[in-house]
């Protein structure tokens, strides 16, 4: 629940007037004991940092905080500053950075250095897709998720389609004509503590998965559990689940890999085993880390995160909570296939059965 | 326990109003005596300070303004960003970022409301490693260039040791054995005019291009230009190129690319015309992209472009420029050898020519 400024003139016992002149630095005709009254209030009630001392100078900032858990050291997060930024720079705000980690205590006090700052709005971003607990300071100024959400949705936040994207994957896969499709999913268990925290699954393995099952059921395919796998999602847990998965007979005739690094690890099993991609083996990975998909032969069939374009979201939903009140809303954006060179018809028996 | 203005107000023995004036920098009609005591008091007890209010005191904003060219759409660079912030969250600075692209006039006024917010110094990287035009704004403040120099050397920067990284990458080479190694170069051509303006050459192509032949004249290896070739510098270029030179009866044993990509496209040729890495083909790239690095198979033998280093000594510098006015520096960030498995002795008969 926000502070308004009425709830800061009830408390001082001062007209609503009264306490926007002080509130807005126009105080000079006011007597010094009302305006320390109306301070007071203001302060008791956590109408401070932002809104106060942006009153007081009466004016914005023009700069809106980018919190991030490391974004930066995740290359295809970067988009998402870049589109943040682009946004900003239409409307002649700038971008102040602050990094959170696993240290609360160092992320607490890296957000306290943001608001300190004067910041009109705050960008939360995370490096993966998560659902999180918003950190307190936070709820007193215009805030947006970036690739995150509240688990109640009561803040504004831009999050990607997984399930979308999952299910273009997947009806890609069987429109091409396969029914025996295998799926590495994503080992949840990696996630560390932190000062966001994380408070369910992973959403994007969640959802991810549910696709999975019902590109399946939709189209009559038989669930088969033997066909789906979880592992680290990194090259070699792809390699690792992939060989798994291809080494026996009634192999699947398609991969639909967690992310682009485990679809790279896909591959090489697949070489190691003497199947060619996309004869023997179609592979889909999802991310589009266009440096893997594009280096790896032949060139992956993916699904985009679309980083730049929620970069962009957040910002504008900043820029218009600074003008109104707007009601919470939570943006599903779009991940569109990327369609490269892995994928075929199958053409192994094992496609018949 | 949080620091209300009214414990600093009270420990200075004036009211909260002239208390907030102070420490909201509107303190034209206080004493200055009165203003030293809110100051002392506020610092006493750890009362956070707001911009304006440490801006009296210091004239410092605490903020570090970051321009780059489209430096976040380049995955390792987001490197740099994370080594800056780093340093800055340490020592109690914020970033502001900037980008400046293509668009002179754009660029220009990104860089002007990056001064209008008092930023204490600039920090201006470039993707590449480049020789740059200063911008003119910019020579009035602190400024430290990164991942880029000035053709005079007249403002404090860093750039990667190009020259060094590629003579590790050579002598690690011939070390192995190695006689008859080629270079895929990148070819320029492909910059673009901006507002930072290149100067030069690519230092890049050139030092490692330079390091290359005086890594073979050094150990009596006979130069042959049919063995060196140039090309655009992403994964088709370098197949293309690789293939030119591989597809012949005196191939060479291994291969140094300008880039990890370039070696992504360098593995693809090979692989078709039947070579074996590391066993007919040793290959060596460049930047240590771990997205491709480790995607690829075998996993690569690489240089490190030192982009978290890079950023944590540009930014202790720039904090280091607010102190004193300390003689412009050079500094050349060293490149090592990361070493996976793309390189063995040559197998190859023509490794005897």
């Amino acid at each position: 629940m926000r502070v308004r400024l009425s709830d800061v003139a009830a408390m001082a016992d001062v007209s609503s007037a009264t306490a926007s002149m002080v509130l807005n630095g126009k105080a000079g005709a006011i007597r010094p004991d009302t305006i320390d009254r109306v301070l007071v209030a203001a302060e008791a009630l956590g109408y401070r940092p932002n809104a106060l001392a942006r009153s007081l100078r009466s004016q914005q900032s023009h700069t809106i905080g980018f919190l991030s858990d490391d974004v930066v050291t995740t290359p295809y997060a970067g988009a998402m500053i870049l589109g943040a930024q682009e946004v900003a720079d239409k409307h002649g705000f700038a971008l102040l950075l602050a990094n959170v980690d696993s240290d609360q205590e160092a992320s607490r006090h890296s957000l306290e250095a943001l608001l300190d700052r004067q910041v009109d709005a705050v960008i939360c971003a995370t490096m993966y897709h998560r659902i999180i607990e918003v950190p307190a300071q936070l709820t007193n100024s215009p805030a947006v998720l970036l690739n995150a959400r509240s688990d109640d949705n009561s803040v504004t936040a831009v999050v990607p389609d997984d399930y979308a994207g999952a299910e273009a994957a997947m009806e890609h896969l069987v429109a091409m004509g396969h029914r025996r499709i295998g799926f590495i999913n994503d080992r949840a268990g990696n996630r560390r503590p932190g000062f966001i925290i994380d408070q369910t699954s992973p959403p994007a393995a969640v959802e991810r998965e549910q696709a999975y099952h019902d590109v399946l059921r939709r189209h009559g395919i038989d669930r088969d559990d033997t066909l789906q796998t979880r592992a680290p999602s990194d090259p070699t847990g792809g390699r690792v689940a992939a060989t798994a998965l291809l080494d026996r007979p009634d192999r699947p005739t398609a991969l639909f890999c967690y992310n682009d690094r485990m679809a790279a690890g896909a591959y090489v099993a697949a070489r190691h085993l003497g199947l060619a991609i996309p004869e023997d083996l179609s592979v889909v990975g999802f991310d589009n880390q266009v440096l893997i998909a594009e280096a790896i032969d032949p060139p992956l069939t993916t699904v985009q995160l679309p980083h730049l374009e929620m970069g962009r979201w957040a910002m504008e939903q900043a820029l218009t909570l600074l003008d109104e009140n707007a009601e919470p809303r939570v943006r599903r954006m779009p991940c569109p296939l990327v369609e490269r060179e892995s994928v075929a018809p199958p053409n192994h028996p094992s496609a018949d059965t």
